[in-house]
C-alpha cells in the first residue's frame, strides 16, 4: 500500500506526527505537496467536495487506496496497526488514541500561545494577548501536561520506556515531536523543567536515536522549525 | 453492561455528548457525580493513578466493566457500535470519528470565546481579549464550521438527513448539541445565520423531536445551560 500524505509543504505542523510514524515504519509514502516541480501544487484539492461525500475540514489528510482520512489522531489510529505502531488489543488501542488526543490538546494550546485571538491574524496583531496566554501556558498548562505524561511513564506496568505497553507506539513518536517543538519554542522554560521530567527527557532522546528517525531528522525531508508552524520561538513568550 | 459516566455534575459540558448518546440508546448507565446524597462525591478519584497505569488526563471518563476511557470523541467511538449509533464498516466509523473530532475543535473554539487567555481565570479577568476572540469566531470560524457541516449534509450520497450514512449516528446527536449550545450562547448571530443553514436547522429540530431525546431534554437529567459550561450567553460577545 502506497500512502499519500496531503499537508502544507513549508511546515512540520500537524503533518509531522504522521510523517514520523511513516518514517519509523519505513512505509511506502508520498508527501504530495513536496513532490518536485508542479506535481504537488494541487494538494489542496483534496478539500474539495468528494464524490463519496467524505470531505475533510482541514489538512493533514491521508489517502490510503480509495479512503481519505483526516484529523491527525484519526490518521494515526488508522495507521497504527498497519504500521505495527500500536498493540493489537482494543483496550490498548483506545488508550493509545486517548493519549494521542491529549497530545493534540497540548499541541492546540501551544499553538494558541502565539495565536490566542485569531489564526487568521498575524502574531504581531495579537501580541499583548499572546504574552498573557503564554505566561499562563508556561505557569499552569505546560507543567500540568508534562507532569501527566511523566507520571504515566512512571506508572506504566510494562516499564517506563514507553507510554503504551512494552514497545514503541505512534504515541511515543508524537510525544518526541511535542518535546522537540517545545524545546524549540520555549528553550528557557523547558531547560528549567527538564530536571523534573527525566523520563520524558529519556524518551525524547531514545526516539531521536532510533536509526530511521535519526536518518529522517538528518535528511531534507525534515522541514526545520520556523515561524509559520505550531512551535515558534518568540523569546518574549519564553520569559521565566 | 452498566456504563458509569464520570463528569462534573453542574454543567452539560463535554459530558453532554456522552449523555445524549446513552439516552438515545436507552442504555443502562449511571451519572456517578449526580447520584443522590454523598455517593457521587468521589467521582474525581477516577483521575488518580490507576493500577493498570491508564489514568485519564481530564473528565469526562466512562467506565465499562474494567475499562476506563476518556476523551469525549474516544468514548463515543467506543460506545458507537455498542449502542447502534454508528455503521459497522471501518470506513464509516473512521468518517464518523473524524467528524466528531472536528466537532470537538468547534466546541473548543466556542469555549475559548469566553476564555481566550486561561481556563483558570474568570471570564471577567479576560473580557477585552474575549471580545476580540468572539468577534473573530462570529465572523470567521463559526461560518466556516457551520458551512462545512451544512455542505456535508447536502453532499451525503445517502441523503441530507444524517451526517454519516442513512441513519442516526452519535455525530448527529453531537451536532444537535452544538447547535443548541450555539443558539444559547450566540442567539443573535445564530438567528442571522440560520436561513443559510437549513439542513443543519432541520437536523437540530429532528433530533430534538426524537422521543427519547425529547423525554431527556424535558427531564431533570438535562442540566440547563448556565454560565459555568462551554456555551455561555454573554450578550456582549454576541454583537452583530
Amino acid at each position: 500500500m502506497r500512502y499519500e500524505l496531503y499537508y502544507w509543504p513549508e511546515i512540520q505542523g500537524r503533518g509531522e506526527f504522521i510523517r514520523l510514524a511513516l518514517e519509523e515504519a519505513a512505509a511506502d509514502y508520498v508527501d504530495i505537496a513536496r513532490l518536485p516541480g508542479k506535481r504537488g501544487n494541487a494538494f489542496e484539492r483534496i478539500l474539495e467536495d468528494a464524490a463519496d461525500g467524505r470531505t475533510p475540514f482541514a489538512l493533514p489528510a491521508l489517502k490510503a487506496g480509495k479512503l481519505v482520512i483526516s484529523q491527525t489522531a484519526n490518521i494515526l489510529q488508522f495507521l497504527g496497526p498497519r504500521l505495527g505502531l500500536v498493540p493489537k488489543a482494543e483496550a490498548a488501542r483506545l488508550w493509545a488514541h486517548q493519549l494521542q488526543l491529549t497530545i493534540a490538546d497540548l499541541v492546540g494550546e501551544a499553538h494558541d500561545t502565539h495565536h490566542p485571538i485569531a489564526s487568521g491574524l498575524y502574531y504581531e496583531e495579537q501580541k499583548p494577548e499572546a504574552l498573557r496566554r503564554a505566561a499562563d501556558f508556561r505557569a499552569q498548562r505546560l507543567p500540568k501536561f508534562l507532569g501527566y505524561f511523566e507520571r504515566l511513564l512512571g506508572i506504566n506496568p510494562a516499564g517506563d520506556r514507553h507510554l503504551v505497553g512494552r514497545s514503541l507506539s505512534y504515541v511515543d513518536l508524537s510525544l518526541f515531536q511535542v518535546i522537540a517543538g517545545l524545546d524549540h519554542a520555549f528553550p528557557r522554560t523547558m531547560a528549567r523543567m527538564r530536571p523534573r521530567h527525566p523520563l520524558l527527557a529519556a524518551l525524547h532522546r531514545r526516539v531521536a536515536e532510533r536509526p530511521r528517525i535519526a536518518a529522517y531528522l538528518a535528511s531534507e525531508r525534515r522541514i526545520p522549525f520556523n515561524e509559520y508552524g505550531i512551535f515558534r520561538h518568540y523569546p518574549e513568550l519564553d520569559k521565566t
